[in-house]
């Protein structure tokens, strides 16, 4: 660990406590409950269940596992395919009941495998964007090894300015080093063509404010920029974050996704495409089904929303237990390991730097007037 | 084919001749002149070599070929890490004199497997944008089936404006009618969500003009205007154009390709890990060379830029005789098909549409004042 980031004391409270939307995503609240009930059986989280008291109890009950997690009743939902409107519409909702918890100080952080657009705009307009953070970013951690490389924004922000991706990579660099445990994380920029003043004005731009970041004096936090990266790169491992805008974050995660999706469709077709190679595939089906493990987004807990006052995390829309498991796992360690606090503790320094290198950059005919 | 796209008349000329820059690629010349002789021989294409007399006339005696491709003289070329700049700087290299004899009328189209920013600021500046194009953009056609799917602009303008884009719908369209012999191309727009109204600024208003253009009345070329796609969808092969700006293109391009390349490699690690699955990899040797196949950009023959008084094609920096072969053959078909004119015939009525649509636009208060 660096001096940037200072070390956190071991905690004096209790575990924190994650409110689940037992409500939210395609298998709900069947498979949601059986993922709660192995999160706290299996990994000793300490969960809140947030939905429809009736039904949740009778689940738990099913489960054996009635007064093992508490339940708060929340009367509606958000429905899967509502967006950012919802945040208005359904106060009552069971996310919006998890945000109430966080802010009361009952719990941490929420997990929800609700729609994206939903669980980010009530997680916006109810936990409210952290002091001094712009905009919050919705970060996604990519399968490379060692150790997962964190992509954000993927999808928060559909406009960004430079400033606000420099705040993303603070965020990024505070998730790196809480979920993966990485002291001072690699920060490069995804952009077109990897030697500098490659991209388009906004890239140019951040590249720019990054590059005077990295050589931050002490007071304010540095990161360790190293530069472009390209698409073809997002998979190396090479660093540890890659920060971009939402739009091209979420073209650049969800192409990623789809290709993979398709080379391992046209491998499938390919060896099952004669008697022989089906004979191989048998042959192989274990190194087979541990790579698709690897590549299963239920592997990776979610997308996490962060930069707000509480943390979200939002599991895929098709999670079952296992994925809702994972999720309140990785919110778990994300509210273990203080994320709130860091990102404070990163952006107070920003804060003062960036404004700095606005007045630099304008007296050399580069910022605004 | 439908009255939008002109039937094309058989043409009357000779075959259109393809200048290729013998100079430019990590195997030049030598690759390069292998290739160009096997694109004559076995289909016929007409060419001419640019680049270094002695050098190439000794290479074409090698492959017995003397006479049958002439030579046209170029004292220098662009090195693989010129880019934008090596356009004014090296006003005699390879690139340059092919532009020059498309300029000429002595050919029509130019193959190089110079670096691509070399290659496409030589030709934009040389050969110029064709009447009422904005930008020429960068086309790829990716792996999907029954059909590649074209997209562009795959990076040759990082900063674009929604004009722009919907010329790109267009000069994708007559790529799509030229190279894939689809009649009415299926257009959509690369953006996250795929309900109308999703995106960025640029994204959003894009698709307003690209819906407004699908209704376009008779005098004006219409689109088949699908809607948006989002990046998981890149490679399913449902459109035949995909339009975007160039740095989202360009990431996205790169990404699917990073992906492909990163799940093959773990596909071949999962089945060499053991001696049994070892194994079953030799019974499905000729399964997983079929699909390799599909996806080596060598088959595809590289970029296309389009928009210009002539068509260049950017094959990929490392390739090798087959690759060559194959862009000198895609040249070919461009140029046979008379891209260019179609071009200017769809162009011209989007222009007037254009404007029209502008004035609609600033009277319902979005466009310009």
């Amino acid at each position: 660990m660096t001096g940037a980031t200072p070390a956190i004391p071991p905690a004096p409270s209790p575990a924190p406590v994650i409110a689940v939307d037992a409500m939210g995503g395609d298998n709900a609240p069947e498979e949601i409950v059986k993922g709660a009930v192995r999160a706290v059986r299996e990994h000793s989280v300490r969960l809140v269940l947030v939905g429809k008291l009736p039904e949740l109890t009778s689940l738990l009950t099913k489960e054996e596992a009635r007064g093992e997690i508490p339940v708060v009743h929340a009367d509606d939902a958000l429905a899967m395919h509502e967006g950012a409107l919802a945040s208005w519409r359904r106060p009552r909702s069971s996310v919006a009941v998890a945000c109430r918890l966080i802010r009361r100080g009952d719990a941490t952080a929420l997990v929800s495998a609700g729609s994206t657009g939903g669980v980010v705009a009530t997680s916006t307009v109810r936990l409210r964007t952290q002091p001094s953070v712009l905009r919050p970013a919705l970060a996604v951690a990519l399968p490379t090894r060692p150790v997962p490389t964190v992509l954000l924004d993927a999808g928060a922000n559909a406009d960004a300015k430079p400033e606000m991706l420099v705040q993303f990579a603070h965020l990024g660099a505070a998730y790196a080093h809480t979920a993966h445990g990485v002291a001072d994380p690699r920060v490069a920029m995804l952009t077109i063509g990897s030697e500098p003043g490659k991209g388009n004005k906004l890239a140019r731009k951040t590249a720019e404010l990054l590059s005077a970041t990295s050589t931050g004096s002490a007071g304010q936090s540095r990161l360790d920029f190293r530069g472009n990266i390209e698409g073809h790169d997002l998979l190396s491992g090479e660093v540890d974050v890659v920060v971009t805008d939402g739009f091209t974050g979420n073209v650049a995660l969800k192409s990623v996704e789809g290709a993979v999706g398709f080379a391992f469709d046209a491998v499938r077709g390919a060896l099952g495409s004669s008697a022989l190679s089906r004979a191989g595939t048998l042959l192989q089906r274990k190194a087979l089904r541990e790579l698709h493990g690897r590549f299963d987004s239920e592997t990776y807990g979610g997308a996490v929303l962060l930069g707000l006052n509480g943390t979200a995390v939002i599991a895929h829309g098709d999670s079952r237990a296992r994925g809702i498991e994972r999720a309140c796992l990785l919110a778990h360690e994300l509210a273990a390991g203080r994320i709130v606090d860091q990102v404070r503790r990163r952006l107070g320094g920003v804060t003062r730097a960036s404004g700095w290198l606005h007045r630099r950059a304008g007296a050399e005919g580069h910022g605004p007037a």
